[in-house]
């Protein structure tokens, strides 16, 4: 495994780390400013909306796995197919489940540092 | 824009134009054979199952356009975002509407021909 897919799976890792923890700030901090998310059924959108949605997920316990399905890297620029489940539990709530796909690209910024840039998430209620 | 632009541009718009056709196999041209689709809450499938479901939507009219927002080329890779509006009308039947995103990947391949290789589709009915 080169250094870039270390780096890469330390990304996807440190990603869902920060959700379980709440940590917004270090979510934000895994993606480029640029950064498009897509999910069906929805516009696509970027950085700043996905921090209002997660400030509206404030006190909801996140949880959940993900698994690598493929990794590419290319130049500055990488591809991931994953798998990922995962819970989100309101307080005093029933958690609600997902799992699906991803297909994800990330980008090498000019610190040397992966971040997540464009993001495909195809995840539907269980 | 570069030759590999035009090219990747022309695999698109002869993926919807072979689509209107119903020529199956010219769709399964234009796509790798390890090409993975993926679809919100369905397992990823490969060019077999696309070919399978082809058949299955035999005196089906599809209609539909696309719209490339963003284009990026890789080295002997590159990924696309697009917006697509799609119809597709049974035998005497009613049309059923679906729009939305992709996130794609495409590869060229030794023959020097771009392909469809990855394709995240997150359309939904309207």
């Amino acid at each position: 495994m080169t250094d870039d897919e270390k780096a890469i799976r330390h990304v996807v890792e440190a990603w869902m780390a920060a959700s379980r923890a709440g940590d917004i700030e270090a979510v934000l901090a895994l993606m480029t400013d640029d950064v498009v998310f897509m999910v069906p059924g929805q516009e696509p959108f970027g950085k700043e909306a996905f921090a209002e949605a997660s400030k509206g997920m404030r006190g909801v316990q996140i949880d959940g796995a993900s698994e690598i399905l493929e990794l590419m890297v290319l130049e500055d620029w990488a591809f991931l197919r994953s798998r990922i489940e995962i819970s989100a539990t309101p307080p005093g709530g029933v958690p609600m489940h997902r799992s699906g796909h991803t297909l994800t690209l990330l980008r090498k910024e000019a610190d040397g540092r992966w971040r997540l840039a464009r993001d495909a998430n195809l995840l539907t209620q269980k």
